[in-house]
């Protein structure tokens, strides 16, 4: 089978214009089917701000209301997913933007509402890989924005590690997937202080040890979950660490293993 | 050759969340291939404002400077084109938007700067068709907004008139072209005030006579330009008028004729 690239792009990288410029010019040169997906960075927040809309946070989460949901649909999909779309073609890489609409390529559910209402998040329930295959058999190269939809006209925003791992899944009948998440650490730390304690390899079985020592904690546990259950459902390689690890298997990164 | 249809919607059905959602029901309906390309509407005034930064108009026209380029693309490619396409998908229609960008469909050039600097403003060079006819025979509805780009990693903001009747153009070698310009009155009208003075046909030459006659006049005009340069090359048919002229013919709207 061949060999499919999922690479997902964090908010530091987005944040900055000439590490997200440097990087897409790296991006471009990679040979092979390749897909990007993109989070928000601070853009939704900053826009908030100017506009004087109130973030609510609730456990760390941003609350997705309406007002909230226009304004990451205007920086997601607009001003970066273009952005990026615009770079990428002046580096020529023949990208084409998505958000789960589009194509209807990403459903999900409104999560429900338990002790906490989340807002128009989604949790993904399908991806339909035909259009996308289709795309990038013809050297398209699809970037996903942070947003799916439940295909009765509602947006909703979605984590962006996790439309990374669904998407990995979802190709993995059709193709080897490497899943990147790329960050603005070199990888999973030992502590999160010292850049030179990154953990090579992780198991399951190590997770779970990491997890009780309170080595590994908070953010990056739910991207773990990610990539384990990543791992569980074929996707054949799972790596976290800084972009460069894509074009240079040398520097330090973490590598997950079943 | 098989028809096909380039639909231009306007600002104010883009404003009316009730008249967009009733044109979208019936949009998805229509048999056979389909474009739609879409205005701005007010939402880049209203968030330009909400945001504090100064619109400046030269000649009746909006000058895109950098900020302003940002506010356009996170309304039109994002929000507007993004709930035009997850409605499109709730109606049956599988819809993915475009900006000239994506799939570099549609490259352009920065207007050069003579008496007025209009900004990051681009006037179409080429349309690349090879992708969008792939994906319009999977019975996949391309949806533009006003965005294009210059293939060196520049958007530009590019009217939406012209972007329709340049897809309808550059589609008439494949096909034969319907092209629509919906907006708010019932076509071209001998008097303004009057929506029962529609001029049903309107030829190369009574355009020249009306112009001198003082009857066209303003922004028409740019908009029967763009009708006349369509059907000069091989756009088979042009109407302007309201929405429901496309679903009902017999809706009084006006026709161009070379």
């Amino acid at each position: 089978m061949e060999t499919l690239k999922v690479i997902k792009i964090g908010g530091q990288i987005i944040n900055d214009p000439k590490k997200l410029s440097s990087f897409l010019e790296n991006f471009a040169t990679l040979k092979g089917p390749k897909i990007l997906v993109h989070g928000g960075g601070k853009l939704a927040t900053s826009l908030a701000k100017q506009m004087n809309i109130t973030v609510t946070m609730k456990e760390g989460r941003r609350v997705t209301d309406a007002k909230t949901l226009d304004i990451i649909t205007m920086a997601y999909a607009g001003k970066i997913n273009k952005n990026i779309v615009a770079t990428l073609q002046a580096n020529y890489c023949n990208a084409i933007g998505f958000s789960g609409a589009d194509g209807n390529t990403i459903v999900s559910k409104k999560r429900p509402v338990k002790e906490i209402d989340y807002g128009f998040v989604g949790d993904i329930k399908k991806v339909h890989t035909e259009t996308l295959n289709l795309l990038i058999h013809l050297n398209i190269v699809p970037v996903f924005c942070a947003i799916t939809h439940d295909t009765q006209g509602q947006l909703l925003n979605t984590n962006a590690d996790t439309i990374a791992s669904e998407l990995a899944i979802a190709f993995s009948d059709n193709f080897q997937v490497e899943l990147y998440y790329c960050f603005e650490k070199s990888g999973v730390l030992k502590s999160i202080q010292d850049e030179t304690s990154v953990i090579k390899t992780i198991t399951t079985k190590d997770y779970k040890t990491y997890i009780d020592q309170g080595i590994i904690t908070d953010g990056m546990i739910p991207k773990l979950d990610n990539c384990f259950y990543a791992i569980k459902n074929k996707v054949r390689q799972i790596y976290i660490g800084m972009p460069d690890m894509i074009f240079d298997t040398t520097i330090p990164h973490t590598s997950i293993q079943k």
